[in-house]
């Protein structure tokens, strides 16, 4: 199998991401093609790197994930692929694999300067077709990373805010609005093992509280903010039946409190 | 051939999509994958429900459906895949595949239980994720669908709405709006078979008129309220050039008659 | 391989183009297929020309182009297959396929009138279905074209802007607006060489001014406008790290100019 995903901020029927795929397939006829998303908010790294972190662990062993959020293209940032655990990525190096790399420090890194495996010319504004797209359809022919170019020595790191845990709260931010508009956080269930997840457990988030962490958003009548640990892990505010980002006015980065008395 | 398409509410761009062909291509890399729709609203299954009703018989004999619109998710109702016709189903058992049961009575329905074809652990808000999408892939491989838990004795269905027919008038609803803004109606062209087509058939939606059934959107001026019997063989209202849903203000559920003098 | 790409207005998430997938699959089953885009806007056929003509030939050599772009559904434009360059295009001959065609004539057109090689029925208002789909699946398994019906003389035309080079400055329009909404023109860099770059070049656009043609987004300050020879090969005028489109409020036909003192 040679499966690639796709990761961009081109957004849904660019017809830039199918100039990637026309790319990757003249150079592999036999590439798996699947889109990640391609509604990462015009250059958001950080949101790119959360859905990364996310997504990327779900696909087979050896899937060569490809992510294109590169606000710098056509400056000195460097171009890489990585193995991250038992996965590839091609992505600039801005942060995009950061959040992964923060759990599982990559293998390899090697710098994409090979011009034997770029398009030729190379443009100054679409990196992600001239070099990136091609590195992941060669990777996934099972070429030799270090072909590429010199090893990458450390990925660039942003900065991600670390959930704080006391003997009383745990305290975190909203770090991805899904689409349902449930508001994700970084407080993981293990954070909260041990402790009474019943009504004397308090989550506040902004003006809003709600007692208790659910395990299923139909228990409740509709319109109802409840608390719960999602399918990724993780502690989520959501309201049965709407969106809470909508209903509730609330963004990526607002700070989400579990409290217990 | 192994293919598997996929109907969501999740949103067209969602990570969650990915995740379900994660799942999927991990246990079957061969699937080939298609997308139906990410776009029903959110937990609408009646939506949901037509459209699998005017897609999925388009698709080779043997395609297995995976439907995942599911409000209900951790809560007692039933997940199922069913034979109906020629192709495989995977959907949660909440009126999902009710309209294309109604017109085909499923071969076999079983139930998704056991733990062996499931993700480890389940969820209790992503069943789509650790229960439904395997089931699709191992359909696809091939499993005995027995051997995912108890036959199942009948699918839930839902109320649709029958067109009547009288001597001098049919009446319906619009069931659909398309992507053109088309308003798709459960009058069928066979309910007009017989009748005249031409001037003398009055065609009335909330408080607009049109007179005769047309067969084509580009035989009329731009801007012009036309009937035709549509591609799905169903009576359907458009505005050339424009979107009739935007300009008449008018959705799912509203009345459509279609009366002779 | 047997590759097939498409391009319609449906809309992201239309139903519709699942439907062609499903003809198309039903009769090759082994075809790849890939997404161009579905959204250009309604019947715009001059968009749909526009990004064929950026897009076909970064896919390799013998993919089959499928694009429904089709007001005239059901009336009496002919529908054809064409060779052009080393790609197979199936489109309605209404000026789709006119900008690819303007720059290499078609080796061959034949129109798709066999009925052995469409669905039956043929509808009348979705022909993309009925006719085109499983041509373009014919196609990819390698059927001769002259089979689908007789040679068509000639595509039809529309009328595109050209710019105007003169001594003194280069007169052009905004083609399209990319997902990034950065304003593609249709002034190409050739246009531009042996002429200066730097400050001494002004490019004008509706009331916009700005000075110097560049090289990368990343290398001015967030919100600034710049002008730079994109992605395509062709002048553009973005904001950093914004719309320009939307900033500036400005669509496709706004002149361009480049001038020089």
């Amino acid at each position: 199998m040679s499966l690639i995903t796709l990761t961009t901020d081109f957004g849904s029927g660019s017809p830039y991401t199918a100039v990637l795929k026309g790319v990757i397939l003249t150079i592999n006829p036999r590439a798996t093609l699947v889109d990640i998303t391609h509604d990462i908010p015009a250059q958001d790294i950080r949101e790119g790197a959360v859905v990364l972190d996310d997504v990327a662990n779900r696909f087979p062993e050896g899937t060569v994930h490809l992510a294109v959020v590169d606000p710098g293209v056509g400056t000195e940032r460097a171009i890489v692929c990585a193995r991250i655990g038992k996965r590839l990525f091609v992505a600039p190096d801005n942060g995009l694999l950061s959040r992964l790399a923060a759990k599982t420090p990559p293998e390899w890194i090697f710098r994409l300067e090979n011009p034997e495996y770029r398009l030729d010319p190379v443009s100054t504004t679409f990196h992600g077709r001239d070099i990136m797209a091609p590195a992941a359809a060669y990777l996934s022919l099972g070429v030799d990373p270090s072909r590429f170019g010199p090893p990458h020595e450390a990925l660039s790191t942003l900065e991600w805010p670390h959930p704080v845990v006391r003997h009383d709260r745990v305290e975190g931010v909203v770090m991805r609005i899904d689409s349902f508009g449930n508001l994700i956080t970084n407080i993981s269930g293990d954070m909260l093992a041990g402790r009474p997840t019943d009504g004397r457990a308090c989550i506040v988030c902004n003006i809003y509280e709600t007692w208790g962490v659910y395990n299923a958003y139909g228990e409740h009548p509709f319109g109802t903010l409840i608390a719960l640990v999602g399918s990724n892990g993780c502690l989520e505010l959501a309201i049965v039946g709407e969106s809470a980002a909508e209903r509730l006015g609330i963004g990526v980065g607002t700070p989400v409190v579990v409290a217990w008395e």
